[in-house]
């Protein structure tokens, strides 16, 4: 068996704005990193640079203002082979997002740091689409002295 | 087999600031909620009011500058029965928070909410005890239409 992290948090915007956040380049640089080289499309490979480490992710999903799902293939060990998806759901005043990290090996401290630190790039995410203010890396909040 | 929550954050104090915000009453009520009535002095019980619900916290542990353990007696059923606990460990530039909320029994919606919050509040604390500025309810971040 393996772990899973998940986040839920609520956009007061709709499911088209949400979407385009996570599917495209200009949105991901927005709220997560400032560094992404290559194209987040389906199938294809793009790069999330951090200071700690570069994550290759591969698009396995794009299902218009519903779901986007990527699996990591290469980065740090812990990430290699683990499943990311961002599940939206519509509400009457917000989009909610069911986000899962699953297959972690072990509930460790580099799963917990990367919990907290998933926890904060949603919280931009939301800022990045109800007002235009996210806080990607490198300008994110630093949490410990991991980052 | 439970499910856990887990979280790491890193707070630049000595750990008897960060263990003060943790095991005191004028300490959590600058970081987690305002509404804290009783005590969380070993053994006691003490209540923790949010919007969505009070948590009624019982104190298993209180070692010095290292670690506080706690149970849920009462609140949202999800709740009653796991085990919150915060440990402390010194580093070099910072004191280390392993956080971790075990006993879940499942990983749904409401698991995924407190996991978010849970995040929000740990950075909470963080600034509290770095800047003497905490966010805790209800002047916390809400994060979807659940508060």
């Amino acid at each position: 068996m393996t772990l899973r992290i998940v986040h839920r948090i609520g956009i007061a915007a709709p499911p088209p704005r949400a979407y385009r956040a996570l599917a495209t380049r200009s949105g991901l640089i927005n709220w997560w990193t400032w560094h992404i080289t290559g194209e987040p499309a389906l199938g294809e490979v793009f790069h999330a640079k951090f200071g700690n480490g570069t994550f290759s992710i591969r698009v396995l999903e794009l299902t218009q203002d519903l779901r986007v799902r990527w699996t990591c293939t290469g980065g740090p060990k812990e990430w290699v082979g683990t499943e990311i998806s961002f599940e939206l759901a519509p509400g009457d005043r917000e989009t909610v997002i069911g986000f899962v990290h699953a297959g972690w090996q072990e509930t460790g401290e580099i799963m917990a740091h990367c919990n907290s630190k998933w926890g904060y790039y949603l919280l931009s995410l939301k800022t990045w689409v109800e007002d235009g203010k996210g806080s990607p890396y490198p300008e994110d909040r630093k949490i410990s002295s991991w980052g």
